[in-house]
């Protein structure tokens, strides 16, 4: 099968036999980051723009890793060094960008919606890695992964995703990508931090977190992200973890072979407790690790040897 | 030909000799950016610090990407990173970086002549990136690639130079390189924006825009540079964009086959009307894919084959 | 001999055969530098993360620059850029890089003790770059390896370290070093800038300048650290370098064939008078070269053919 999309905005766009292509591909990419040599020369002569216009560790380290360990050349243009302060429009600094040839331009932006937009006026593939509260669908991807790893199999799991929905861009792919691949969805949050009609994404909304959490396959905690809040804080952090908290005593509520999930970094001891978070139902350091082929996998689908007939 | 300067600090050192042979150079250097695998090993081994101490997207981007498809090492210094914070000199930091050999050094400063002061002190090549209100030859450089590569000479040519000329380095330069092979050169801005004794850089000033436009070759429209006008400011972007910016009437002034430039990042609506901008006549995004070729060419020159012989 | 720790975290930890080692191995990759393709491919395919909590220019420069000449891919974290500033802890952070499979983690942590604290948590060996006033190990040890080159050895010389000791992990680290490798060491500094029971790491201190000078095989001075001072700044600039400043009065006490180090970035006039900065006896830019032979060592000896059995 062939990927013949060429850009990755978000997961609405993506059909369950691409999704399936993309887990597939980046299964077999996991291998390279274990070898002495973590480096093939798959992408050589590809130039990757790094665009982040929002603060990023791991998210930018993992494409960074990803487009080196594929051979390309990664170029990294951060928030304070770009143009954007000097007034130039989003989409004259994506013409500009693909006026150097880019072959993929991975965008972060607090704006929902800019990667889409400068896709339009780019021939370079877009993989948007984080827009406002839109998508974030490398991470679903990863996150589809690991549990496809973990359990074999994505369709008839109940995967129960918990925590502040309305800011989570992450959420939002999640719900939509593991709904699409046949995996029944269930989401619990204080009432603020659900937005009206998410139900439409493909879930259905649990009263509290044990009913969410009860018979499930997957628990996927989300962080309480303090700096989308404004003024619709949850009164305190204590509160919080005593309502809508993961521990012990409500992930034995799930499924005996659970696995808990949080896409980082993590509030340890708001929305999920240490003991959880380090014990052996924990597949969150997996997902970083399959972070890296993931995204390796993306590389290698919009720019590699699928899309192009390189003569390389 | 042989290229035998050490460094690229400005227009003026430079024989029309030496020019013709960077455009030349450049000319080649740009169909590998057109490449499946847009890379060559011509600079393989060799080290390129990007010292940047203003913030630039386009220009280290394209030095960036430039060095990165020689391959050669680029290795960047921020301004928020440096030793200059701790009161370092400026030569002592150029001693310093000298200490760990590289090849090349790419300064961009906020002095004029910082380039030109640290190239004593170093065996590396310097290559002016843009200092103060000095000069930007790179830019101008790819200016008249631009040109030539439009109009098959530079020579005779008419050239119209509209807007800041006072805070633009790039005007500097463009006057310079302009006049030097053999164009005429025509600036207008208001007169606040002129720098006294211009015309020994070899211009003339138009006492207005209609007048500087008027059987025009090539227009080049100058960014209201806001960041550098301290309490200098024209009134307001609309009596600036009444008096001296680019319309389609007022381009029709020129010869029918007129080219538009502008170094970026635009003020659509102040210097530059959006369909002058976005219009047949012009080659504001054809600069920028100049631009990456042309500082592969000042790498190739000053680091590669022709200066040095290598080993390799 | 084989170099068989994982970490490279602080002086104690190294045996003098170890750091024999090193310097060896340090003297090996200084000619790499000197070669026009000044790139080998003993670490090609090996992840390198620079992780860099304190601005740094120098440091990050040389580790940067030796990565690459080892043909490994070096990926930074910027302090801004990091994960830090929203929430997470350093152990976590450290287990999130680790999962990303990079081969060294090079650390510089405003936190004495950082380095040694998530080297516990990952496979990857990680590199002191240094640790709040704790020890930064690569500048000793490239300051070992700058007197070794000149002087043909460090056992029995008269090391002598001025300056601002109590905020400075270079002496804390220097004064380690070169007392375990069999040299004198004996220090001066105004009293509030020494810690208390300093002479336990293997120091004397001397009661001046003059004394500590006196018959000297190297002088090593350091640079008052402004933005370490807090409130015990000593009077004033002026008088700092009146009794405490290093002129050519104050060298010609020393042996003649005496050299005289600095770790950068001076304070001219300040620690050090130009004539000596810049005079015959000076090896401070050698330093600088030197560093980034002593980095690619470290690499190598961390990651490369003598740790690991790699098929490459």
């Amino acid at each position: 099968m062939q990927f013949t999309k060429k850009d990755v905005l978000d997961i609405e766009s993506l059909e369950p036999s691409e999704i399936s292509l993309i887990l597939d591909t980046a299964r077999g990419m996991k291998e390279i980051s274990e070898r002495p040599v973590k480096k093939v020369p798959t992408l050589r002569g590809k130039t990757i723009v790094l665009f982040f216009q929002e603060p990023s560790t791991r998210t930018k380290l993992s494409f960074d890793t990803a487009a080196k360990r594929l051979s390309a050349d990664s170029i990294s243009i951060s928030k304070s060094s770009s143009s954007i302060v000097k007034g130039e429009t989003l989409i004259d600094t994506a013409k500009n960008l693909e006026a150097m040839k880019p072959d993929v331009i991975v965008l972060r932006h607090p704006s929902s919606g800019a990667p889409h937009l400068i896709s339009k006026y780019v021939n370079a593939s877009v993989i948007n890695a984080g827009d406002g509260i839109h998508a974030h669908p490398s991470q679903a991807l990863l996150d589809m992964m690991s549990v496809r790893e973990k359990k074999g199999k994505i369709e008839g799991l109940k995967i129960s995703i918990i925590g502040d929905i309305a800011h989570s861009r992450v959420a939002r792919s999640d719900i939509i990508g593991f709904s699409k691949m046949g995996a029944t969805v269930s989401i619990c949050a204080p009432e603020t931090m659900i937005p009206m009609g998410i139900e439409k994404l493909g879930c259905t909304v649990s009263p509290n977190i044990e009913t969410c959490v009860e018979g499930a396959d997957v628990v996927m905690m989300l962080r309480i992200q303090k700096e989308r809040q404004g003024n619709i804080l949850f009164p305190t952090e204590r509160e919080y973890a005593a309502l809508f908290g993961l521990n012990k005593t409500r992930l034995a509520l799930a499924k005996k072979d659970v696995i808990v999930m949080h896409p980082g970094p993590m509030n340890r001891g708001v929305e999920i407790s240490s003991d959880v978070a380090d014990g052996q139902c924990s597949v969150i350091l997996e997902q970083v690790t399959n972070g890296v082929a993931l995204r390796m996998a993306l590389f290698y689908l919009v720019a590699g040897g699928n899309r192009h007939a390189d003569s390389d």
